[in-house]
């Protein structure tokens, strides 16, 4: 256990480990109050590709949590960040409700592709359009490449087949911006200034969140909630810095272990 | 070379091979004519995935060949003997032009997903319906993978990027029964009674044509037509048995050394 780090940041997933759809975990949002007590940055990361920054802000308001706006690093700001680093002008085959994280972006003549989850762009015409990109050699960014996601009625295909069919036909690869790319944890702590060994990780995929931070010089705590299930923390080598109930109790461990 | 053979059947690549669009090649009826006249079985074989036999010899007649419905063996005819001796229910996501090809086939409450080259099929919403099949334990049957092709106005996306999304999706492999898979020519030769040994191909795609039949233990000779291009014969290993300027010069080179 490699505890003994001077802790500067944490990053806290949100879906599955701050709430499950419109339910808090239980004690979520008066632990997050402790954790504001302490001289720590907080950054909340997500891996979505539907729903802008507002619409997530909104919702977790609802359920009491006290959280900003700029607090919030998604997926889609990581595109963002990378659009306008590499200064191209993205084709977004996003869902129009993410289109408000990118406003202001030059999208006209477009010289590189940005998929996410658009069930209405992925037919044949528009992604027609993208292969022809590509080929000009516009990059392909990935906001990720989840095969599926659940709804109450059943399994949706994800934005990944998608992302892998362009890559198969043009022979590429996609740049994966979301989560567990170590890109996605060191911009989501770029604003804090801190390094990744000064941060910690709570998360409830031990994949994507516990493995990717690790992966990236964090210190990960897998939650056992949301898509938790039984013997996750073997996926991944090294096991999880820490595995805890929940959210609070990771919060706890923190504050008492890690200050 | 393993010249010495006894050579009984021969199969004929279409579009590129005996045409290119609506132009024969140079002197292809009169050779054809003149490979009837040898004690030869005679089999067309093409990729399509849109189609039908009828369509096919419509347009072979159009240009003076004299061929048979019964001698056209394409990837539909082979995909839709894999339905038959598997006997499942496919769910077709092929162009409408190539339904013919599977009248007469049970399609309500499919089990099996056929999948080719089929634009106004690959949308969000029936590729979910595909995805849900496979999840099933549905066999996914791909009637090729080509990546892309060529029309006059530019490349467009081909069915194997929407096997491959779908591949992904469901950490699945799809069977692909055109070209070049060993089962397509064994399929094609069986109504003739020969053996692969027997037989010879010839065609302008050096992978699919040539290489799939020379793996599949047929000879195959490469044509410099249709989309042949300079340095195609490296692309395989071991090379054609034989390269020949146009159907033609393949025709006298079987009957002046194969027979």
């Amino acid at each position: 256990m490699a505890a003994r780090r001077v802790l500067k940041a944490v990053l806290v997933d949100l879906s599955g480990t701050l709430h499950i759809e419109d339910l808090a975990v239980p004690g979520a949002q008066e632990a997050l109050k402790r954790l504001r007590n302490a001289p720590l940055a907080i950054r909340f990361v997500t891996n979505t590709t539907k729903e802008c920054k507002r619409s997530l802000l909104e919702r977790l308001r609802k359920l009491d949590f006290e959280i900003s706006e700029e607090e919030i690093f998604t997926s889609l700001t990581a595109a963002r960040n990378l659009v306008e680093q590499q200064k191209v002008r993205p084709m977004l085959l996003i869902d129009d409700s993410a289109l408000h994280d990118f406003e202001g972006i030059a999208t006209q003549d477009p010289n590189a592709v940005v998929i996410g989850l658009a069930p209405e762009h992925f037919n044949y015409e528009t992604l027609n359009k993208a292969f022809r990109l590509l080929l000009d050699g516009a990059p392909l960014i990935a906001i990720h490449k989840a095969r599926y996601y659940k709804k109450k009625d059943g399994l949706y295909l994800g934005p990944g087949p998608f992302v892998t069919g362009l890559e198969y036909a043009t022979d590429t690869k996609a740049t994966v911006v979301g989560k567990p790319s170590s890109t996605f944890f060191l911009e989501a702590l770029r604003s804090t200034g801190c390094s990744t060994d000064q941060a910690i990780m709570i998360g409830d995929d031990c994949r994507d969140d516990v493995g990717g931070a690790q992966n990236s010089g964090m210190l990960g705590i897998l939650v056992r909630t949301g898509k938790y299930r039984a013997g996750d923390e073997e996926k991944i080598d090294p096991a999880p810095y820490l595995i805890c109930d929940s959210f609070p109790q990771a919060v706890d461990h923190i504050l008492e272990q890690l200050l």
